[in-house]
C-alpha cells in the first residue's frame, strides 16, 4: 500500500490534544465523539488508501490536458469524485440544512488530511469547493443558499475562488475585473481571472465560480471589489444547468507540481458579458473572500501536513529495504538497511517530528473552530475565535514551509533513486513547492500575522499562548523525565525568545514597519514552531501518562521520542529566530533595492 | 542577457581573499596574475552569456533521448561543446604537457561556477571528464596519458566515472562488476553501472569510461577494487577509435531535472567482454576514485553555487519588474516593484550572502590546492594540502545544501509564476536538488569531514582554522564600525559553537559513535556555514578599506551589508547547529529503526 493513513496519531490528536470530548458537548455537534470519529477516519481512510491515494503518481504522470476550451482530467479522477461525493466527504462539515453531515472541524481536519496525503492534486478540487460553500452560507441570500449550496455539499458541483488576475497576484487592490449592473439585478462580469484551480474540468456538470470584480463607480483599492457567483452554466427554472455561461478557460498552466489539477486562465464576458449575481453587499467582497480564504489558509496548512505525511512513509518504506553500508558502530560486518544509520535516523524524525508537530498544532486549531462556532457562551467563542484567528497563518505558513523541508529529506533519504522520477519522491518535493505560494505566500501569511494577529490586539492573544506554554512548561517540570526536561528548557527558550519578538513587533511597527516586516516571516516561522512544539510537549505528557497506564506503549515511547526530536534539533532553532527578528533588519533596510 | 557572469566579485576573492598574487608567485603559475585571470574571467563569461546559458532552458524542454543503445542531446548542444573544446576550457587547469593551458585551480574554479551557472546540464561532461583526467594523470601509465590525455583535455574525447551499480551506491564495498586478466595484459570487463553521467552521448567520437572493478581472486570490500579504463571505441594503431567496444547503453533515466545530461545505465561485457585497462595498481582502484571523487566533489559544490547565483539573478530582475503592493512604510500610494518589501529583500539577501559566502569559500579552498601542488616548500605544501581536504566536503556538502534553499526561495520570490515551468525559475529548483546526492550524499561528506577530515589528525586542522578565524575576529574589532562588531560577535559565536562540536566528536567518537554521527550532518553544516561566514568577514574588512580608498564603492557597500545579513541571519543559525550535534543526539539514538 503506498499511504497507511495514520489514524492513530490523529486519534491522539483529537483525544488528548483537541479535546474532542469537550467539542461533542457543543450544541449540535452531540454525536460527534470519539467513536464516531473512529469510525468516519477509518472509512475515510480506506477510501483514500484503496481509491484516490493509488492515483497519485498517474495524476502526475499523465497531467489534466486542455483542448478547444475543455480540461480533460487524468483517467480514473472523474470515478474518484464520484465515489468521493457518494460517499457523502463534500458535506462533512457543512450544515445538515443543505444536506451535509454537520460534524465539527476537528473530525473534517482529520479527513482533509487524508485526502491531501492522498492526492494532494486530486483534493484540491473539494477543497476549493468548501471556501466556496462557506462563503455563500456566509454572505449569500437565501436563495442562493437554496439554489447552489444543496448540490455543491453533495459533490454534484464543484466551486472556485476566482481572484488573480494578471497584474494582480497578492496584491487584490490591483483587480480590475468588472461587473455591469443588469435590470433584472444580475451583473454581466467581465475580465480575465489566472491560476484558477479547477476553473476548468470534466467532473461534474457544473462549476460554480466566486468571481472578485468592481462595480463601476465603486472606490478604488480593495474597498471597491465586489463578490459575484458566476456559474459555468446558468441555472434554469428547475435549478438545474442551462445555458452555457459566457466564462471560457482559454488555456491550464504547466506546472512543477499537483499537475493533475487543472490551473485555469479564465475569461469571463468575451461574448457580451458573463452572467453573475452579487454576493452579500457591493464592495465589501474582499471580507467575504477572506471567509473562503481563511477556510482555505487552514486547510492549505493540512496539505502541507499531508505532503510530509506520505513524503515520510515512502521515505521510511524504503529506508527499510536499500542496504548500504556497515553500522557505523562496528554491530555488523554486512551492510545494513540504512534506516539503521543515525543520519538516515535523524533525517526521519525530523520529518516524523515537523509533521506530528504540525498535525497537533492543526488539530487544536480546529477544535478552537469548532469552538468559535457552536460553544453557547459568547466569552468562550469569542477566545476560541482569536486562538483560531492566531493559529491560521501558523498552520498555513509553518506546515507549508516545514512541508518543502520534509518533501527534500525524502528526496534525500533515497538517495540518487529520489532524483529518478519514477521513483514517486521527486512528486512530493514538486508537489509541496506550491504550498507557501497560494492561499497567500508565507510572506502574506507573516503580514497577517504580525498585523491582523500581533498588533491589533496589542499583543494580547500572542501573550495569553506565551502564558498557556508556560503552564505546559510546569507541567513537564513537575514529569521530572530527562525527556520532559529536555522539552521544558527548549520549550521555555522558545517562548521567551517569541516573546521578545512579540515585544519588538509591537514597540517597532509604527515607527520603523520596515525593519519590523524584514522579519515578519522569521517571526511567523518562530510563532509556528513555538506552537509545534508546544503541542508536542503536551503529547509528551499525555504519552508518558498513557504508557505509565500500560496503553499503546509502543505508540507511546515514539511519541515521547518524536517530541523530544523535535526539542533538539526543531525548537533549538527559536533563538536564531528570534535573532533574525530582532537584530538582523539593518542590512534588510540599509540596502538601497538598486544594489542588488 | 538571462545570466551575467559576476566577474566582478569573482575577482574581488580571487584578489582579496584567494590571494591570486601569491599563487601567481608559485612555480609554474608566473603568467596567472590579475591581469590573466581578469581576461580569463572575461573570455569565459562572454562564452557562457552569450552561448551557453541561452541553451539551459532548451535542455529542459527537450532532454536528452534514448534510442537502440544511441542518446542524442539537446539541439545546440553539440556545437556548443565543440566551441567550449576550440576554445580550450576543457584544458583550463590541465598540463601544458599534454595540451592544457596550466592555469591555477583558482582560476579554473571561477570558470567552472560560470559554466554551471549557465548551464547545469552541459557542464557535468566537462566537470566529469576533469576528475578522469586527474585520475589518469596521477595514476596512469605513461602509455596510457600519451593516448588518452591530450584528446581528453582537447575536448576531443569525455571521460566517466563508473562508480555505482544498483546494489552499490554510497557504498562501493558492494561493487560486484568483475574484471578478467588477458593474455596480453589487458582484461575483459563485466557488469551493470548506473548513474553514468554522460555516459553515452553524441559530443565526441570516444568516451573514455573509467570503471572499478573486481579482479577475480581480490579481497572483498573496498580493498578489493581496481580501476580499469574502458574506451567507447578501442584505439587503433594510431591512437584513433577503432573498434566498437563492448560496453553499452541499455537506457536513460527520466530524471527530476538536469535534464540535458543523459544518466546512462551501462552494460559491460554483454557480448564477450568489454576490453579494458588497468589504471596504476590492481586493488588500489578506490584510492584512485578518490582522486576523480576529490576533484568532482569541489566541482560540485562549485556547481551549487553556480545554481543559487543563476537563481538569484533570475529572482532579482523578477522582484525589478513586479508590481505588486503598496510600501509598508507608506512611502508611496502605488503598487511598488517587490524589490522594495523587505521580506523580499530579506529573501534576495538570503540568496545573496549564502551564494557569496560560499563562493569566497571555494575560492579560498581552490588557492589552497594551488598551494598543496606547487609550493616549493614542503611545510606550505602541507599545510596548505590539509587546509584544503578539510574544505573540500564543506564546499560540497554546505554549498549545495544551501542551493536547494536558495533555488526553492528563487521560486518564492516568483510567487505563483515561479510555479510555473515556463517563468524558468522552477528549473533551478529541480536541478539543484541532485547536487547534494550525486559525488557523495551530504552525508557521505558528513563521515568524510567528522572521520578523515576531524578525527584523523585529532582536531588539529578544526583547531588551525579556529585560530585563524579568532584573527579574523581581532581584526574586526580592531575596525570598530557597527557591521564589524556585529560580525565579530556572531562570528565569534560561531567559532565557539564549532569548537564545542569538535571537542564532542572527538570526545565521543570512539565510545559512541551512534551519538557522533547522529550530529554529523549538522556538523558538517556548521563547519560550513563558519567558514563561509569567515571569509565574508575577510571581505567585509577589504571592501572598508577599499571603501575608504575611494575604489568601487558602490560594490563595496553591498559587500558590507551581504556579510552583515550573513551574521545576522545565516551564521546565527550556529548555535542551534551546536546544540543539535552536543545535545541532539538522545532520541536518534534510542529511537528503534521498528518504531518508524
Amino acid at each position: 500500500m503506498s499511504y497507511v493513513a495514520p489514524v492513530k496519531d490523529l486519534m491522539f490528536n483529537l483525544q488528548h490534544l483537541a479535546g474532542l470530548e469537550q467539542v461533542a458537548r457543543l450544541p449540535g455537534f452531540e454525536d460527534a465523539g470519539l467513536e464516531t470519529a473512529q469510525a468516519v477516519l477509518e472509512e475515510c481512510a480506506r477510501l483514500n488508501q484503496e481509491v484516490i491515494a493509488p492515483l497519485n503518481w498517474e495524476g502526475d504522470k499523465y497531467p489534466s490536458s486542455y483542448h478547444d476550451g475543455k480540461v480533460s482530467t487524468t483517467p480514473g479522477f472523474k470515478q474518484a469524485f464520484h465515489q468521493f461525493a457518494e460517499g457523502g466527504w463534500q458535506g462533512l462539515q457543512h450544515p445538515v440544512q443543505f444536506g451535509g453531515q454537520g460534524l465539527p472541524k476537528s473530525i473534517g481536519a482529520a479527513c482533509v488530511e487524508m485526502f491531501n496525503s492522498a492526492n494532494l492534486s486530486f483534493a484540491l478540487c473539494p477543497l476549493l469547493t468548501d471556501g466556496a460553500i462557506e462563503a455563500l452560507l456566509t454572505a449569500g441570500t437565501e436563495e442562493q443558499k437554496q439554489l447552489f449550496l444543496p448540490p455543491m455539499i453533495a459533490g454534484e458541483w464543484t466551486g472556485t475562488m476566482c481572484l488573480t488576475e494578471p497584474q494582480a497576484g497578492s496584491d487584490l487592490a490591483l483587480v480590475r475585473s468588472r461587473a455591469e449592473p443588469q435590470a433584472d439585478g444580475s451583473y454581466k462580469v467581465f475580465g480575465t481571472k489566472i491560476f484558477i484551480t479547477y476553473g476548468e474540468h470534466d467532473y461534474t456538470p457544473n462549476i460554480v465560480h466566486l468571481v472578485l470584480a468592481r462595480i463601476p463607480g465603486a472606490p478604488e483599492g480593495v474597498k471597491g471589489i465586489s463578490l459575484f457567483i458566476v456559474p459555468k452554466f446558468v441555472l434554469d427554472a428547475e435549478g438545474q444547468p442551462g445555458a452555457r455561461n459566457d466564462v471560457r478557460c482559454v488555456s491550464i498552466e504547466h506546472k512543477l507540481g499537483i499537475k493533475a489539477s487543472p490551473t485555469a486562465v479564465l475569461q469571463f464576458g468575451d461574448h457580451g458579458g458573463a452572467e453573475g449575481y452579487l454576493v452579500g453587499q457591493a464592495n465589501r467582497g474582499l471580507e467575504y473572500m477572506f471567509i473562503m480564504m481563511n477556510a482555505a489558509r487552514f486547510a492549505v496548512g493540512l496539505q502541507g501536513i499531508a505532503v510530509a505525511e506520505r513524503a515520510y512513509q515512502k521515505a521510511v518504506a524504503f529506508a527499510r529495504e536499500r542496504l548500504q553500508s556497515r553500522p557505523v558502530d562496528g554491530s555488523s560486518a554486512q551492510a545494513a538497511p540504512i534506516i539503521v544509520h543515525p543520519d538516515v535516523k535523524r533525517m526521519l524524525l525530523t520529518m516524523r517530528a515537523y509533521t506530528e508537530g504540525c498535525r497537533a498544532m492543526a488539530s487544536v486549531a480546529a477544535a478552537a473552530y469548532d469552538g468559535a462556532h457552536h460553544h453557547p457562551d459568547d466569552a468562550a467563542r469569542a477566545q476560541n475565535a482569536s486562538f483560531y484567528e492566531f493559529l491560521v497563518p501558523l498552520v498555513k505558513g509553518y506546515s507549508t514551509e516545514m512541508s518543502i523541508e520534509v518533501a527534500s529529506l525524502g528526496v534525500q533519504v533515497h538517495g540518487g533513486m529520489g532524483f529518478v522520477e519514477e521513483t514517486g519522491a521527486a512528486q512530493y518535493y514538486r508537489d509541496a513547492r506550491i504550498l507557501t505560494i497560494y492561499e497567500g505566500t508565507t510572506a502574506i501569511q507573516a503580514n497577517d500575522f504580525v498585523g491582523r494577529k500581533t498588533l491589533r490586539d496589542g499583543g494580547r492573544t500572542a501573550r495569553a499562548v506565551a502564558a498557556q506554554i508556560e503552564a505546559t512548561e510546569a507541567e513537564l517540570q513537575a514529569s521530572g523525565s530527562a525527556h520532559a526536561l529536555a522539552l521544558r528548557e527548549q520549550l521555555q527558550a522558545a517562548r521567551l525568545a517569541f516573546l521578545d519578538a512579540v515585544a519588538f513587533v509591537l514597540e517597532h511597527a509604527k515607527a520603523n514597519p520596515n525593519a519590523v516586516f524584514a522579519g515578519s516571516v522569521p517571526y511567523l516561522l518562530l510563532g509556528g514552531n513555538l506552537v509545534a512544539g508546544w503541542q508536542l510537549a503536551r503529547a509528551l505528557l499525555v504519552a508518558e501518562r498513557e504508557l505509565a497506564a500500560g496503553r499503546e506503549a509502543e505508540f507511546m515511547r515514539t511519541k515521547i521520542l518524536t517530541a523530544r526530536f523535535y526539542a533538539d534539533h526543531l525548537l533549538s532553532r527559536a533563538g536564531s529566530q528570534r535573532d533574525s527578528i530582532v537584530a538582523g533588519h539593518a542590512a534588510v533596510t540599509e540596502i538601497s533595492p538598486d544594489a542588488f
